[in-house]
């Protein structure tokens, strides 16, 4: 067994009881094994920003491959009664579940790309009650990741290339919510994490600092700062704010000047509290006055891309970024609204699969027929221009209707990507995830690619755009009487 | 081992990086065995509110209980290297590490609490490496889960005693995000979880309706609610706004209609989008005109205390509210800012405990000295008036410092009740947790006692203030030169 998954174990019951009624009752309707194409997909960019970075894949893979119930699952299911106390569940239905794996095709978009709203991160193609027993888990996984990928990769930028560390683990929402974010922060462009654990299953480099009460348990502060300094030679960042910050300073100072003569460095010293930027200013002054140019000074207190942009204008000399809760709980919005819809259904009578969309009072949020895929395409210059969704079975064009401008028109392109890439075929796995360390570059490699392009267009197939209104149209005259 | 712990095994390196080199640091400077008290405690109260209801002891007791780091803990830490390439940590402090177990003392305000802002939640006596190595973990689970259970009391609150079901798993901030929001979420008052792990991992009774997909799976909506029916007979909530929401809901009639000619009933509709509650009262309308008195209505999208107290306020005829995102991420406030303070370290020369504070430019930030408890003071009214925080070796006096005032007055009081209870004596467990139910219920009580209690005051006793007081401006002389 992985390692991640002994962390993890099978996590088949992480569903919304929803999913086991409605298996249930495609299993009684004999639907059960119908085909069927969902999507993952999100509609609004997090952040009000104008990418996201996907991520989860991993983890997504894994939930994949060990998809089953297990025995005591099945007896548990086998407990619930409904209101009159009566099973809930068939015992042939149980049955079934109890051999069910994962037999289908799964499609994605790789970790670290970016990717716009309404396209798909995820394409499954397998048996109804599969697709549905997959879907919670899969929307809580990418959902959490990808939000987490993004709000990394917006700190990361605004630090301009300066070491970012994740810290955030105390402030979590619960142990995985801080292995996860220490993960997909990584992915983001963090440096490192001071999550050990996250370091011992992710591979992700581990960094830290040291607390107050380390200062707090010496009799004072220089005692505090040298004896921490022995102890960790060469790797000593010391905090200089427990009592009083500029002091603190003058300390590290003596500590620095006591290593350099012993042939060792202090690497920094941290900003915990206060005016951040007038501190880092003073600090630095003291500590080049002093010889010590090459300390570094982190700073850490609630940051998160706003903060650290207006401290680098208003002139802050810091080099490190500590950075936990706003970035772990990415706290200015907690959660990315991905859902997971029908998109194709095989027809019980013919056999043929049938496009499926479901209707919204706004067009917009209607969803998108077929089985999708999304081509980038990109100018001469190599600079992506436009991404379009097509439908597989229609094939890609280069007339698309603007999501954002409502318009229909043709695009002029120097090379097209297809996003989605084959992850599961017929149940077996047939991709390689790249290593977390590669899925980082790329992510940072796209952030960076997608972090000026206001000019970069959304769209879909003018063909896809018609089909899904033709839809529209039927379900409305059918169903709203 | 219990089913909770097999899917969330030993979390001992669930720490921050900076606990382990201290560790290190402590155990080279021969510190390590110092006894020494922490408190976790949180500053201010969530979402703006006037109560915070506390969760997660009993994951922290499983935390203790498994404390140890195995061999291939130890292994990944043997590995770790500093800048300089040489082992980060000493062989010998890993040996040590190898043998450590949690043989301190736990003291803690029972789940379900009503909290205040300073009081200890829980205050942990130990060895200093012991207490620096579980802060982390312990407040990654009392920070999540007491943010959530105090988040779901308010929406219970405003629910005026209407159900309300969690299902917030596929928004959640990971796979232990939706587990742990739904324990929270339970004690919070919350009546059941979509969440089937959470169900089977914790008793929580769990439920649900179906998806929009159901009734995209079939030729029409109303085939689709027969269906739904007829399987889930007696149990069944229709979602009504696949298409169009008032005509779903004439569709729904008529299964209710066809359920009660053969004995069964229809539980209800849910309404997920548009007006709720221009829509829930139409809805009501048609039901009632059609004799389904007894059918009721379900209201969930993006709904939270505010917006549930809006409908009501509005008029809407809601019966059961489904909240989601905005619950299990606690979506307006995404982090409880609970810290974990050095409040007093044996003095390696004499043996006694000496007293500690952490200094901050605000004296209210400051933390708190001595091993603390909280008494809490009610009137003849058996209502709760006023919150005393006391230094155990100095006992509990009325005579207090008054924490909103500022002011120093005396109280008088009915009845008093100390609030931490012991949970481990010299490593062993000596509390038996109540059931979750039990807890939620206890929860439910203190949050109705509390939730219009803004003339209850929270305060420290005189003498512990002049104590404080009397530490800080030592501290300030000796150390801010």
């Amino acid at each position: 067994m992985k390692l991640t998954q002994r962390y993890r174990p099978n996590l088949s019951l992480l569903t919304d009881l929803y999913q086991l009624t409605m298996s249930n009752g495609y299993f009684k309707a004999g639907m059960h094994e119908l085909s069927s194409v969902f999507h993952l997909f999100y509609r609004k960019q997090p952040f009000n920003g104008n990418f996201t970075i996907a991520a989860g894949l991993s983890d997504v893979i894994d939930l994949l491959q060990n998809f089953h119930f297990d025995e005591e699952d099945i007896e548990f299911l086998a407990d619930q009664r409904n209101a009159k106390g009566e099973a809930l569940f068939d015992q042939k239905f149980l049955n079934y579940l109890a051999d069910l794996r994962f037999k289908g095709n799964l499609y994605a978009i790789p970790e670290g790309s970016v990717v716009f709203p309404f396209h798909p991160i995820l394409r499954i193609e397998t048996d109804l009650i599969t697709a549905q027993l997959l879907e919670t888990a899969m929307l809580n996984i990418i959902n959490f990741q990808s939000l987490i990928a993004t709000k990394s990769a917006r700190i990361c930028l605004a630090a301009e290339g300066d070491k970012v560390m994740e810290f955030g683990l105390r402030r979590a929402q619960g142990p995985d919510g801080g292995l996860s974010a220490a993960r997909a922060a990584y992915i983001g462009g963090c440096h490192a994490t001071s999550n050990v654990l996250a370091g011992r299953l992710y591979g992700i480099p581990i960094s830290g600092t040291h607390a107050h009460s380390w200062v707090m348990s010496f009799e004072n502060e220089l005692d505090a700062f040298m004896s921490y300094a022995s102890s960790q030679p060469d790797d000593s960042v010391l905090l200089v704010d427990t009592y009083d910050t500029l002091a603190g300073v003058k300390k590290a100072i003596v500590v620095a000047q006591h290593l350099a003569a012993n042939g060792s460095r202090l690497k920094g010293i941290r900003l915990d509290s206060g005016d951040l930027c007038q501190l880092s200013i003073e600090a630095r002054a003291l500590l080049d006055e002093a010889g010590c140019t090459d300390v570094k000074i982190v700073a850490s207190n609630d940051l998160d891309e706003y903060r650290i942009k207006a401290l680098k204008e208003q002139g802050a000399k810091i080099d490190i970024w500590g950075v936990g809760t706003r970035l772990v709980t990415a706290y200015d919005q907690a959660a990315l609204g991905g859902v997971y819809k029908l998109a194709a259904l095989e027809d019980p009578k013919s056999g043929q699969m049938l496009d499926k969309v479901k209707l919204s009072e706004q067009n917009i949020k209607t969803s998108l027929p077929g089985k999708l895929n999304s081509m980038r395409l990109y100018a001469k210059s190599s600079l992506p221009v436009t991404d379009i969704i097509y439908n597989e079975n229609e094939g890609f064009s280069s007339r698309y209707f603007n999501l954002y401008s409502n318009s229909i028109s043709d695009i002029v392109y120097h090379k097209k990507e297809t996003q989605l890439q084959a992850i599961f075929k017929q149940g077996k796995l047939v991709y390689q995830s790249p290593g977390l360390d590669a899925i980082r570059a790329f992510a940072m490699k796209q952030s960076r690619l997608f972090k000026d392009a206001p000019q970069h267009v959304n769209g879909i197939t003018e063909k896809l755009h018609l089909k899904r209104e033709k839809i529209i149209n039927n379900l409305r005259n059918q169903n709203t009487k």
